[in-house]
């Protein structure tokens, strides 16, 4: 059994999962703010998940943690996270001698790169169990077509949330690059006569397609901006349609940008905006679409085909997390066999609000 | 020893390489046009390197070919290979059956990746090796920091040629992509209002920081468009001045973008525009320093620092399909002990033209 936290602005997810990868309970805290806050929470989180489970904190394989912030996987050193109310924290260290056992830290967005490939492989194992030859096509037939092709296992995620950033698994594993920045394409500029980016940059990527996007672009005083925003462009608003349009064009733009440098299998799209659901998903394949009736090129490429959303609820980061302690990062290539329906997330659910 | 032949629209190059990786001999035929010529071309090639080094093909340990276009590289297979005058070809069975041994083909800007890469492993192997504390900074000292560093052992070679486009090193293994198109980043969009690419797109990569950019641009006799190019701008031609910013501000975007992406810890610069030399790479670095300026967090990431030029005359294509048999295709893995200076490129020439 393994344990793993996503510790986010304002809320911690903490789970623990079986050796088959199965979410076997789960809690959710409020985040404290600062670093004194954040341990707390942290700790608590742990300690809570190990009473539900009934077995003492030291019994789990691994403890995992998904922060935000720039994250030294060697010292468990966290840096520049913002939304946690501090600059730079020994989190590893911290935890681990509150706790008595190896705390692993995760950049937030690496972790869940890691929790949504761990589900995309289960998946992909699940139906190539159950599935008859012309069985189900979509996402599970893609899956068994990648397992097959030489450089598969591959799949980038792609965190819309106030920010715009992915995370990246490469033939199995996650690839942090080389100085642990892979993923930053949200300071990818796409437009030179775009809007000056909090990076210094104009035109970025994060500027068009992301949660602070929408919020100095819709100014509202709906707490979900993005809802606010959608309703005024379904309700013919031409300032709202032209932001809108600004955003799923270039959450399409982040998708062709990972397929074709890293040609990743598949792009799953996760984080606060992605709670647009189905009608995201739906609208970025169209613009996926519309892009290849222009460009035989990226026809060739089926990006339409290649874009999933992290289904709802999904605590991807924190599952990441649990398996961030996991050998050699490769939750999915084990040979356990999983029929189809395993997928338990959520069914023990208990939440506690601190 | 390994043989290994870059098949190019004009030339070919075939080079014997050791098992510590040093190119011992090396010769230069022209391609011919059409299938049947091609083939001829790499028999003659290998037929000839084998002549030089006194030994029988079948004596080499690995025999691998660079071609242009999309490659299988299982089955061998080449198609759209436009400049070589077919648009399939089954160049692996036909070389396997006419020289009686298994002959491995890949697209030859990813060999050149690998070649490139090994080149560079080799140099920081040497510098690791010769460095005193303290000792030349610079691309060695980088090279030796990249080895220490987890996620190190990772490289972009980016190829200005005719195109623009990428070949990726992660983890000290080619990454082909899910589907063999990782790298395609001369079909990434910079600008909206950009002019139409081959491609459908608009505004692409390619359509400013290649080859057929220049030529598009820049219409004139000289056979060397880049070279006539410059020539004006140096002399203070407004239009002139106008394409060759345009050239290099996107070169530099496109190692922001390898660099954003996949964090790669060195991006190499080959092919036919690589032939500007020191020049290119100065311009270049001087733009991501000025962005850097600009930038904080680009200035976070030191890209300046990561770019490198292909020294002229190495046959990086040619010398990575040599290795493209060998086994991982980690060729700077090995624990081969060797010194500065043995990188040996060149020195045995036997220049051939067919």
């Amino acid at each position: 059994m393994r344990l793993g936290l996503d510790i986010g602005g304002t809320k911690t997810d903490a789970v623990a999962v079986d050796d088959d990868g199965t979410i076997v309970d789960r809690v959710r805290l409020a985040t404290g703010f600062g670093p004194e806050a954040v341990i707390r929470t942290a700790i608590d989180g742990v300690t809570r998940i190990a009473e539900i489970t009934g077995r003492p904190v030291e019994a789990f394989e691994s403890v995992g943690i998904g922060i935000p912030g720039q994250v030294d996987v060697v010292t468990g050193n966290v840096s520049h996270a913002v939304n946690l109310g501090f600059d730079e924290l020994d989190v590893g260290r911290r935890l681990t001698a509150a706790l008595g056992l190896d705390v692993k830290v995760e950049n937030d967005v690496k972790a869940a790169a890691l929790g949504a490939y761990h589900l995309m492989t289960r998946r992909s194992r699940a139906g190539r169990e159950s599935a008859a030859p012309g069985g189900p096509a979509g996402f599970v037939a893609r899956g068994a077509a990648e397992a097959a092709a030489p450089g598969g296992h591959s799949m980038a995620y792609l965190n819309l949330g106030t920010g715009l950033a992915a995370g990246l698994v490469i033939d199995g594993a996650l690839w942090r690059g080389a100085r642990g920045t892979a993923g930053e394409i949200g300071h990818i500029p796409v437009d030179p006569n775009g809007v000056l980016c909090a990076c210094g940059q104009r035109g970025c990527l994060e500027t068009v397609a992301s949660g602070s996007a929408i919020a100095r672009q819709w100014v509202t005083d709906d707490p979900i901006p993005a809802r606010s925003l959608l309703a005024a462009a379904d309700a013919g608003d031409e300032s709202a349609l032209a932001i809108r349009t600004l955003l799923v064009d270039n959450v399409a733009a982040a998708v062709r940008v990972l397929v074709l440098t890293v040609d990743v299998e598949i792009v799953m799209i996760g984080g606060g905006l992605s709670n647009l659901g189905e009608w995201l998903l739906d609208e970025v394949r169209r613009v996926l679409t519309s892009w290849a009736v222009e460009s035989p090129f990226l026809a060739s490429l089926g990006l339409e085909g290649r874009v999933q959303l992290v289904p709802a609820g999904f605590p991807a980061a924190a599952v990441g997390a649990a398996l961030v302690g996991a050998p050699a990062n490769r939750p999915g290539s084990s040979g356990n066999v999983e029929g189809p329906g395993t997928i338990d997330h959520g069914e023990r659910i208990a939440t506690w609000q601190k």
